[in-house]
């Protein structure tokens, strides 16, 4: 399995996965993020300036992604370990085209517009079929 | 809504949440866990002294827990964050009863007679019905 089709199953079938953060304390907080873009140069996602989410990834940029599908008999588990950056704007059309949940989380025009991008850009990565016994690695170095 | 009915969704319906933990180098770590028991002295789960879960629970105490239910169109979120301590055996039975992954991840008798019971025993709670637009935060003191 490439990494592409992990990261597809990432992007498509998960949508929503879990983003582990670590604040200035040592106190790891995580929630449920909807994954913008995933392919070979990472994952992408965004929050607003104003969350605990966006402060904790100034202090710290190292994050754990979790991701998780129950599907009939298949349950598939994706978890990557790395840094975040910030994105410019220019990436914010890519990442919020057809992303449905962006006016439910962003209902205001102005915040939408206020919303960073960040990229998980250096890591490593596992994929575990929990059903098939399949299990990969990989790296990401973007 | 009262933390006993909170835990119980946890415990019983979630049965799985994803747990985050923070190594030595201030790196965040996830993965999904099965739920032993919840309940109003707080959350209890299991892991072996073998896997990196408990070395970080050993440098740092402090973890986030993250449960996610998805029923027709009710969504729910439950998220705690706090600290845990080392439970002696006595309290493994409990746990372990009743629990149908146990010998999916511990098949073997011996290893199950090593895994260690922790206690989410301090922290804070938030429940968020998202469909319904329910929240409630509650406070663990165990």
């Amino acid at each position: 399995m490439e990494i592409q089709d992990i990261m597809k199953i990432l992007e498509k079938d998960m949508k929503v996965a879990v983003i582990s953060t670590v604040d200035e304390n040592n106190q790891p907080h995580a929630r449920h993020i909807n994954i913008g873009v995933a392919n070979e140069e990472g994952v992408f996602f965004m929050t607003s300036p104003k969350t605990n989410f966006y402060k904790q990834l100034q202090s710290n940029p190292k994050i754990a992604i979790t991701g998780f599908l129950e599907e009939d008999y298949l349950i598939q588990v994706i978890r990557i370990e790395g840094k975040v950056r910030k994105l410019g704007k220019d990436k914010l059309q890519e990442v919020l085209s057809g992303n449905p949940y962006i006016e439910q989380v962003y209902p205001d025009e102005d915040e939408r517009q206020n919303v960073q991008v960040f990229q998980l850009y250096e890591g490593e990565g596992f994929y575990h079929s929990l059903t098939q016994g399949h299990k990969y690695t990989f790296e990401i170095h973007a």
